[in-house]
């Protein structure tokens, strides 16, 4: 994989923006960072069928001395989206622009220790960080590993959007740190190039939001973070009109999925599952017993994350096994 | 894959058996099958390093008309195998040895319904038996789905062992459909033709039990059983001495694996991944938080199954990323 | 217990004012009904010291024929108190003023069934309303059981507030269903007239809430609702200067309390217990150790509930066995 | 309280045992403790409406020095007792016989720590044990604060049993620690003098266990064991004959109650209530959902120990409450 550039960018949207015509290519520089999911005054407004080039926003949490975490671009009003319909977001092109990702060990909050909402009488971990050199041209990441006797490890790169989001229902208001059926923080590393990403709408306008950029994440994210970064990303925005969902779906070559988000992570995993029985009730012309016994045998999963505030779950069918 | 068969199997064996030596090829018919896991008189004695060729018992719920769960094979004494050893079980074949598989729905059993242990006041949902044809040349299963659109369904078969076990410490007794620390119905397709197993020693002999073969299994296993069928087995048994794990682990060409059997699915996902990371710095020299680290970033898992009394994760580590 | 009126409340204010001197005595009828707990322009401003006499929000839910839940009074602003402080909240009075109290059994809400964050593939229950008629004289409430051999039921009244809260941190902003560490709606039985709440505050003026008055709740409010009705409230506000505590703290005549909310139930048992031993260490002297164990003996605890998007324990330490 | 003594129980017996007269009274002085709840030889055989006056096994674990835990008492067949029927124990008597009591914390084991389900990355705590002096004319244990400001703590005994149980279904035998539908180490404060315990049957016979003597525990039994002691035992054993039910059923002079034994926590809360509500169904004419709409608003509950391999929820319905 090349280093990604504004020429390579500009070069790809050429050639692949071409066959879809009717297409509006937007180039959106963010220069707001939005501490919460929720209706506010959109940054940007775009139709339907718009490709977004942009990027997440950049903040000192990725530098080589740390600090904040930024927070997230949005939101984006699209045009004529309503609560009767699905936002699509497909996800042409997520790649690191920063030579330096960071990944924080904290002492409350995290998958496989004690956190804030998982207390215990137990001494806390002792707090560290890694910071991960980015090589662009190689695709890889690089840390040392101080108490480690292989001092250092390189890893492929992987990256993906921890966060698409639209406002949650109501007045409700939710950090960047969660997830909830609005998407928001799934840290899902399904959400990459090729995958599309549908989303509910609970208000006109969906009101979209993106950001949190990891080079590369393990599944559960266990340890708290991915590889942080800032990312350069093409996002092709459509909306469905006349169709309810209830919880993220995705959809890449090979599967149809539902990202289900609830803490106990049993809940999340069921939410996913049951949602991706009904839609292929819905949409599939399975029957509902018919669906669960083939889920049975077919079905995969990936543990999003079991950090957050709200564990996610993606539930897999594959997509050789449905109806042609 | 070619239709197994007895000619198959013996030139398979021929072959693989040939450069290992010092091993013994015992070829056993099991003919009692056991309700649970525990200390009993063996129905087989080997010594370490021995070839097993031989079948999972057969079972009326395995026909057409359906009937009761086989029980399991076993128990095996392994000789020279004590409680402060591992046993080693290399899965070289397993294969179905018959035309049908049978799935059941079951009211009171299910990751996506209410069971006996998930009890809610919702009615339960109605039973329903799915009988799968095997087609061994094809490498398939088809069923009919009686409410779908699609009338029936064809998948590939991907045969695995449900229950490889010990027998559990002191004097407990655990029925068939128990996972633990002692392996048991783990129901991880992970334990597959090229996968090794290691199991805990609770009691000198070891006690190997296996059993519940699985045509093919989705990840949680979420609609209560796989494609349950009869298999050849050809598992490899040998002991490590001297060492001691406290969770089944797996290792197969790609991953380091260890399986985690609790409720609630998080618990099972902890001990899982903690006792992964213990693996990497027992073994491989790492430091307990660079473990935990770089498994957030390149950690996989698979949830094994969701219905059982115990659910399993198996929580895996990309040997690329071993030291050298 | 006689039926509260003006006249019986301003004749036990009297008595119950005049030994404290230094307190204000502020009567607020509210006139506007949030539906977050958030920072927002506050409906009133009050001193450290103040009893308020006011009233929860009157809404269609509670009438016979049924209708939307009405918001939260609030947010009232506390002069002086900063987040270094700890805002007090001592309930005085909590009686309905309303003849009619309801509870509803909902398809997707309820601690008994599946529900919308606890998805099952059976067939959730057929939704019901229960109106229970307030006897305030002889302080009962009655209601019909239409499939019961015993065609009503007849129950005392155990008045109580299901929200008392404090603005969350940051701009975050959760429907009045949420219960966490700003209090909220912890639906904890013991939120009744001689306990003392004590809440964190995460913004200058603490911005207070309250509101959803049950007549009654059983623990773990498992049906879904309390006897939801309408309450005047006798509640004196105070500031504790300098002193920070995680979670929503209680007291009364026999303990001292902590109330911990989350999901799994598990985590909030957790929470509670863990801040009720920090507790027991901070002020009365306890090692760490020593606090446990002696929680493992007398420690009691009250399921509040078990259907709200976060579930709440209440941790309980007896009094009597505190030093002197 | 006055000291239980051979005399004083012989003349409590010969005082409460007149009244019933078909009663035999049977004294029994174990001399086998048993290490799991399984079918094995009847160390006695009882006839339905024995009055068994008996004592718990002693173990090192309740000397100063401390030691193993003892095993069971039993099992005991009852005549007549089928799979059938209910095993109904009554508890007329339990009284520490010792002077000293045992509470131990262990690294490995506890509710609000990590222990061997529940593995996290932190540290583990380290272990202490608390000795405690029973002082059963004043009804007191004592013991030593070492870290505390208060160097010694006194607290009133409530003797209560953990362990009642039967034989598991099957061929399963689970270790004392163990409980589960059959009871076992259900560890639930109500389990005291003046309480009957209903039990499944699940062989004929029974096979009827009983110990665990707890001088006083808090609810949860948090910190891993209760004041672990020898107990004088007087237990009352009878059978329903033609009745089934799924899990251990309690009652007192104020409550039917239903103990559900599982994890997640969640899941024995429901358990519990579930079963409760089919109760009220069963035997008290209730429609379902006006059983669950009432226990809603009159339902109590106990947490009886969250450190088990199964954690207990006693759900309790007030018999003020119940048709006449």
């Amino acid at each position: 994989m090349r280093t990604p550039s504004a020429i390579a960018i500009a070069a790809l949207l050429r050639v692949s923006v071409a066959p879809l015509g009717a297409q509006d290519t937007v180039r959106f520089k963010p220069t707001v960072a939005q501490p919460t999911f929720a209706v506010r005054p959109p940054v940007l407004r775009v139709k339907p069928k718009t490709v977004l080039v942009s990027n997440t926003n950049f903040g000192a949490y990725y530098t080589e001395q740390g600090g904040p975490f930024p927070g997230e671009v949005g939101p984006i009003y699209v045009e004529g989206a309503t609560t009767k319909d699905v936002l699509v977001v497909k996800v042409r092109r997520v790649r690191p622009n920063h030579h330096i990702a960071a990944a924080q060990l904290y002492a409350d909050f995290g998958g496989l220790t004690t956190e804030d909402r998982v207390r215990m009488l137990n001494d806390p971990i002792t707090p560290r960080r890694y910071v991960w050199r980015l090589d662009r041209e190689r695709n890889t990441a690089t840390t040392t590993l101080p108490d480690s006797r292989m001092k250092s490890v390189t890893i492929d790169l992987q990256p993906m959007l921890g966060r698409v989001a639209v406002a949650p229902r109501g007045q409700e208001a939710f950090s960047g740190i969660w997830p909830g059926d609005f998407g928001g923080n799934m840290d899902a590393p399904e959400v990459r190039e090729g995958t599309t990403v549908y989303l509910p709408i609970f208000h006109d306008g969906a009101y979209f939001y993106f950001g949190d950029g990891h080079a590369r994440q393990g599944q559960g994210e266990v340890a708290g973070t991915g590889l942080e970064t800032s990312m350069d990303v093409v996002l092709e925005l459509d909306v469905i009109k006349g169709k309810a969902i209830d919880w993220p779906r995705l959809e890449d070559e090979n599967y149809i999925m539902v990202v289900g988000a609830a803490r106990p992570l049993m809940d999340a995993f069921r939410l996913a599952h049951v949602e991706l029985v009904e839609w292929l009730v819905e949409e599939y012309g399975f029957g509902k017993l018919d669906a669960y016994a083939l889920l049975g045998q077919v079905g995969e999963s990936t543990v999003g994350n079991v950090v957050d505030p709200l564990y996610t779950v993606v539930a897999k069918f594959p997509k050789r096994y449905l109806p042609k």
